[in-house]
């Protein structure tokens, strides 16, 4: 299955969702051939020892919550820069690049700067994390639709524009990069009429060894963080599917550790 | 990277949203090295070749709308009789498996019948099938959330649950097996609220050489699909995010063939 990766042309590759191993098989070829390759900090660091050992690789990483315009313009300018020497990059983002990863605002950049560029799809992080933990993303008892949600925004702030009765009225939600906010994403849903019984768990590191999974109810899921303390990356779910954890958990091999 | 199927075990493998390449370095090592193999009937050949030569390979597809409950029941219990048999078994699913896909039910099963298994999740349809069209699945500029639907049922049958208004609030959403309820869903949206001017379109196996996509309106989507005789695998979206396929188009390198 392949060919290599072509001088001039961004990729813009979803590294999945954690594991060094739940990259795609396309993807795994375009890093190991690209020229450059321009990583997020939160990709695994044994992943990138995949790239060709002559390629430059640059990390390129928002750490936290200080996603300054000026950075991504300089992410923006490396691509186009690389491209036009004629290099072929690798833009290795966590999870699929065009789930709340900004993939489309550089997938836009090129193709205004005339520069060839593909997506390689990835594993989103809602996917990958929640299998991992024993929660089907969807099932057919727990309804027929999900919300992918960016949890990223504090619900107070005029930046967020989520519209609350909506999400409430699906039989699930998860949200991302939402550690910060769960406790006030969970009153905002319990305000908009989400039963406080309602099943809910916060993922963190999904599919890593270091995975770790709260599973709570939505009035108590803010409590179980604060006490937490989680750092890491993770993923917030809310619904019924959740319940399934206690089914599955146990029985879901681990594969994190092995790759 | 890597380690063989285990006796013994299943794995519901995702095998991605339609080009070979495309499931996890994970999937293909577990499906190389199972000692049986049962796959969903779209599922592509070329992936099945990946297979060990030695491997039995059965496909237990439910081709069109004839879910019945015995074929499930019939795949939930080839899946325990392999397993117990001391066979590792790579249970190959289109897209993710627990995505639309009866994933969480099979794990279920295998939980009961106290079988080891593990979930190896992959890239999804919508993501896979909108990326590879020049469509990011979220966009900063186009709203904080999209919903991943089933428009497997007709919206007019009581088999349907979804809350139209509720998805009308929402920035965007992709209807899985959805090809023969686009315009009756499109419909149900704009009796919702979402203006008839709503860029809508309709992606036909995703990924593949022989993708199609049918960009238009929530308004007159309905009649550019019975003018089209969509009848392969498909997406439907609904949002801004499809506009950007305008910007996008023509740059996106295809990479579906070469596998």
């Amino acid at each position: 299955m392949g060919r290599a990766a072509s001088p001039g042309t961004v990729y813009l590759v979803g590294a999945g969702p954690g594991a060094t191993d739940l990259i795609t098989v396309r993807g795994l070829r375009i890093l190991a051939s690209a020229d450059v390759v321009l990583h997020d900090a939160l990709v695994d660091p044994g992943l990138l020892l995949e790239a060709d050992p002559r390629a430059e690789v640059v990390s390129v990483g928002k750490r936290g919550y200080c996603v300054g315009s000026t950075r991504q313009e300089h992410i923006n300018e490396a691509l186009v820069r690389y491209a036009r020497l004629g290099r072929s990059v690798c833009r290795l983002k966590c999870g699929d690049p065009c789930v709340f990863g900004r993939g489309g605002e550089e997938a836009e950049v090129l193709a205004a700067a005339g520069v060839p560029f593909a997506i390689v799809p990835g594993v989103t992080s809602a996917v990958g994390a929640l299998a991992a933990a024993g929660i089907p993303l969807t099932h057919r008892d727990a309804g027929q639709a999900v919300a992918l949600v960016t949890g990223h925004h504090d619900p107070d702030s005029p930046d967020c524009t989520l519209d609350w009765d909506a999400l409430a009225r699906l039989p699930g939600a998860v949200f991302y990069m939402a550690v910060r906010h769960v406790a006030k994403i969970a009153a905002r849903l319990a305000a908009a009429g989400l039963a406080p019984s309602t099943p809910a768990a916060v993922v963190e590191a999904g599919t890593l060894p270091r995975q770790k999974v709260y599973a709570s109810t939505l009035a108590e899921i803010g409590d179980a963080m604060a006490a937490a303390a989680v750092t890491g990356p993770a993923v917030f779910v809310v619904g019924e599917v959740v319940k399934y954890r206690e089914k599955l958990h146990g029985f879901v091999a681990s594969e994190g550790a092995r790759v």
